[in-house]
Order: C-alpha cells, then sequence, then structure tokens
C-alpha cells in the first residue's frame, strides 16, 4: 500500500500538505484537497476514515479489457468510478470476469453473497450469460457502452459516438477527403453498431458517396488493421476513420509498409486518444473518451440506480483532438 | 416566507423534529432530515446557513409552460432542480422568459449581468433568439428537452420518448390493438419528433400497419383533441395514444361526447402522469415522467458542466403506468 509519502513524492508537494489534504485541514485549497484524496485513491492509500465503509460496497466487473496501467482504456474509467465512489464512502471492489465464472454463478447470486449493492460492467460482450441476467436484474446495474431496454434498474454510460464520427468526417471533408474508410471494431458489439450508422448518417449529411467497401467490421487490436487497410487503399481511400488508436496505429504502419506517408498521402484517424496517440508517429488525430469522467459519470448514474432514480442514459460528448496524422486531400 | 410550524403541521411532525432536521442534529433518520430539508426548500423556508451563498448562482429559465402550482409540468421539475442546487450550496432565481426578453438581451449578457455561473432552460422553442446563442455560448447551460449538437458547454435532460412510446404500443397490442392513432403535440419541437419517430418504429417492429392518417401533431393543451379525434374515430382508430394528460383529457371528452365508451369502446393513453392522471373519469393510463427527478439531473447535469464535465445528455426512464383507460380491443 502506498504511503503518504509516496502521495508527496507523486505530486511534488509536503508529506505535511498530503496529510492536511487527507485530514480535511481548512488550510489548503479546496482543489488540491481534491487532488490529493483522487490521487491516494489512484495508489491504493485509504484513510481510516475511508475503509469506514460500514457494508456499503460496490463492484466494477470488467471483461475484454485491459487496465493494468493508465496506458489502457480501462484504467481510467476505474480510477474515475472509484475517486467519485470513495467520496461518498463507498468501498470498491473490481472483478474481472471470464464466461466461465458467468456460467458458474448467476449475476444475483454474486452479488448477494459478496455483499455489493451496486455494480458497474465494463467490456461484457453482449452474449454472455450475464448480459440476459442483467436484462430483468433488480440490482442496480450500469453498463459501459452497453443499454438494456426498460429495466429501471439498469444505466448505460458511453460517449455520444454520433457526434464523435461525424466530427471526425467533418474535418476530413473540410481537408478535402471524400473517399472515407471506416476500418470498426467487433461486429455485434453496441458501440461498433452505432459507429457504422453515424458514420453512413454523417457521409449522407456531408454529400460524400457512401461506398460499403470502405467499411469493415475488425477487431479491437493494432493486427487487424493488415487484413483491411491494403483493400481501402486499392479502392482509393485517402482517409481511414479508424474505431480505437490501436487499430490508427495498424493503419498506420500499413500504410507506411506500402511506401505511403501519414498524413501526405493518406489521413488517418483514431478513436479514445489513449496516451500513446499523442506519441504516436506521426501524433495521431483522434476522437477523445474522456475516461475518467465516464468513470465518474458511471458511479453518478449508479447512486442515482441505488436511489431509485431510474437514469437510463448518460452521454459524455465526444472531443476531436487534431495532431498531423491527418492532411489535406492532395489526390 | 414559511415558518418552522407551516413545514411541521405539512408533515406531521413536531416542530423540534423540523428544527433538527434543518439543524443537520444526528438523532433524526437521514431520510427524514432530507424530508424536512426538500420541503422547507418546496415552502420557500431557507436557514442562514442555506442563505450563506457566496454569490453562488444559478438561473432556471422557463417559457410555454406553467409552473405555479403542483399540478402543472413545470412545477415539480423546478423543484427538484432547486432542492437538488440548494444542497449544494447554490442560490437559484427562476425566471419567466419571453421572446421579447430575448430579443431586448442577450443571453451571455443576461446571465453575467446577474451573476449566473450556469442555467437550465424549460420550455424555450426552438426557433427562439437564445437557443441560437446557446449552439455557441461559453456559459454552462442546460435543456429540458432540446439538444444542442457540438458544445461542450451544453447539455440535454429529458426523458426517453423512444422507450415510453415503445412501452404504450406495446401494451396496446397486448390487449389487441392494431388500430392505434398518435395524437402529438406540437410540430416543430425535438420532443414531438421523437415521439413520432418512436410510433412509427414500435408500430413498424409489432407488425402494426402505420397509417399515417391515424397520426397528427397538435399543441399541448386539451382543446386540440376536437380537432383531430373526430377524424381518427371516422378511420376506425380503437385506441388513442396522446402526448400528454391534458391531450388525453381532451380526446376522453370528444370520445364520450360521440357516445363511445373508455375503454370498453376506446382506449386512450396519455403522457406525463400529471397529477390530474389520477384523477380521471376514468382514471388514466399514463406514461409517467418523473419531473422531480428530471429537476434533479439537470442539476447534476449542469454542476457537471460547471466543472468542465461534458455531459451530452441525460436520458432518465419513462414508466408506464397502467389505469381504466385502456381495455380488451371489442372491435
Amino acid at each position: 500500500m502506498a504511503t503518504i509519502k509516496d502521495i508527496a513524492d507523486r505530486l511534488g508537494i509536503a508529506v505535511s500538505t498530503v496529510s492536511k489534504g487527507l485530514n480535511g485541514a481548512n488550510d489548503i485549497s479546496e482543489d488540491l484537497r481534491q487532488l490529493v484524496l483522487d490521487t491516494a485513491v489512484e495508489m491504493g492509500y485509504t484513510t481510516k476514515k475511508m475503509r469506514k465503509v460500514e457494508h456499503r460496497k460496490l463492484c466494477v466487473f470488467i471483461e475484454n479489457m485491459d487496465y493494468d496501467t493508465n496506458e489502457q482504456f480501462g484504467y481510467d474509467v476505474i480510477l474515475g468510478f472509484k475517486q467519485a465512489a470513495i467520496q461518498e464512502k463507498w468501498d470498491v471492489d473490481v472483478v474481472s470476469i471470464t464466461p466461465e465464472l458467468q456460467i458458474a454463478e448467476r449475476y444475483s447470486t454474486y452479488m448477494l453473497k459478496n455483499g455489493y449493492t451496486g455494480a458497474f460492467l465494463i467490456g461484457i460482450a453482449l452474449g454472455d450469460e450475464w448480459m440476459e441476467q442483467i436484462a430483468t436484474t433488480t440490482i442496480p446495474t450500469v453498463l459501459f457502452d452497453n443499454h438494456v431496454p426498460k429495466n429501471l434498474n439498469v444505466g448505460y454510460v458511453g460517449t455520444d459516438n454520433y457526434e464523435g464520427i461525424d466530427l471526425a468526417i467533418d474535418y476530413l471533408s473540410d481537408l478535402g477527403h471524400t473517399k472515407i474508410a471506416l476500418l470498426n471494431g467487433s461486429d455485434g458489439s453496441l458501440v461498433s453498431e452505432q459507429r457504422l450508422d453515424a458514420y453512413m448518417e454523417s457521409m449522407h449529411n456531408h454529400g460524400l458517396p457512401v461506398d460499403e467497401n470502405l467499411t469493415a467490421f475488425g477487431f479491437y487490436v493494432a493486427d487487424c488493421a493488415k487484413y483491411y487497410v491494403p483493400d481501402f487503399l486499392d479502392r482509393g481511400a485517402t482517409a481511414i476513420l479508424c474505431s480505437s488508436d490501436l487499430i490508427a496505429q495498424g493503419a498506420i504502419a500499413e500504410c507506411q509498409k506500402r511506401g505511403l506517408l501519414v498524413p501526405e498521402d493518406i489521413s488517418v484517424i483514431g478513436f479514445d486518444d489513449l496516451p500513446v496517440a499523442a506519441r504516436m508517429t506521426p501524433p495521431l488525430t483522434t476522437i477523445r473518451q474522456d475516461r475518467c469522467e465516464l468513470g465518474k459519470s458511471a458511479y453518478h448514474t449508479l447512486s442515482c440506480l441505488v436511489r431509485h432514480v431510474s437514469i437510463s442514459k448518460t452521454l459524455m460528448r465526444a472531443q476531436l483532438i487534431r495532431r498531423n496524422s491527418t492532411g489535406i486531400c492532395t489526390r
């Protein structure tokens, strides 16, 4: 477990200031106090006061997603959730789940056995056992990027994919691109479906031709680019919009392998704005999802459901972050 | 201004208990304390502590909507907003606006002059002067039932109209109705458009015929029913889904005027679940919008925008409240 000194070192402030922040002293600013608390949560430090939770426990279940370091999508989502939850004196466990676990034990049984009041599920697949159970669950449950109809106990938190995709196509269209390809994530996920819909709608609204051969479902890994990018290039695409930064990284590599320069010959846009996006060569233009705020909003939505306030959806704005992987269309 | 005794009388509890609630004493339950505070806010009572706001001011602007008594839609929306805001030490003003006021003074000027940090706008028309200014405003702003694209400072709060309409058609379809009419609210509002879309989609998904002659845009007043209901009946409608409880009240009166029994001859469903719905003859089946929670969610969304957390949309679940204005289709 981190010590007060670890927190002080990380923030570059005195140990006594950290102590003031943790103990609610009046002579430090509210912003600094919050920063100290947030950092303490991130580093796994807890005060006695924080630990006094009186059996108030929430669970974050995560599947199909990495969250060990802040380079990975899940890290900040979970961090934001915990930061918000701990402020309201909830204890939060994070549990990795597998299809096997879901078959071995029902969702409600697992929740009750472990004394969880509610849960936040990240990365769960549509076909998973628990998804069917969650459709009718009475346990307050928030799904990241997944929606369950007509259940007052279940909420959905995500980024507005329609606006995100539209921002990207707007920008590419301004740069003169008309042959814009979409290299999507996995088929059969709500988010991939929304992004394809959004692409079709936005291309149409911009008066751009829709060529279905310029869209493909891939996977959320860089490696998938090699299966689709060569064909997009052969068909004359001058820009590739990718459903994640990692896919975009693979797409750039694939273009470069064929001797094409990014952005001179082809523009590439990612999705997420993971830390790696800014470090790529060239630095990646991407659609940002604010993962920490997504986590905080998920906590807020869950806390409403716990109080029988039935929020169905909380959607965050997407933002286009313009870097150097996009340029004027020269063809 | 209400006194402590007024609050005690309203809640049927002792003056000393109210006093404990207002002063944060430990020996009453958290639920009771909250009820006392909420009632104090509703009745206009404020403690010294509440009044110590240090210039933290929010504004609720309302147009085209009544809010003077709890029989009216706006009342609970504003109440919920205030209850949530006052807990976090914001002062809240409620200002009725007109198109003239909006022409006389720009939105940003009005906000700055009066020292408001953010605003919640209810019932503002799409064509109003301020709507255009809000599209690019830098002031944290939440719109009820209205959406502005791509502005990080503006959020949208409303009820999930798609799910609400689908719940109603689901129920009518189960009762054997196939000729279901939609008497919508005013044309050109986002909510009316969503409800028409939702109706088309849900009828289609239920395998029911869509007859455009069985849909009409009216107005949000009971009186509008007389212009459309006779035609719906002539065309064989066996159920009428209305975009507000007041429209439904007018629709029932129109049916009864023609000697038809509700629900024996024709089923009618409202929208909102205002207090009057349960008192109608017959008591009205309706799609509930939880107005108090909508107000609270609007405050939460606004407080996020103030902290630069860009929530785009917060949608609440709709609920179908089954009463006696709907029955099995006999034709």
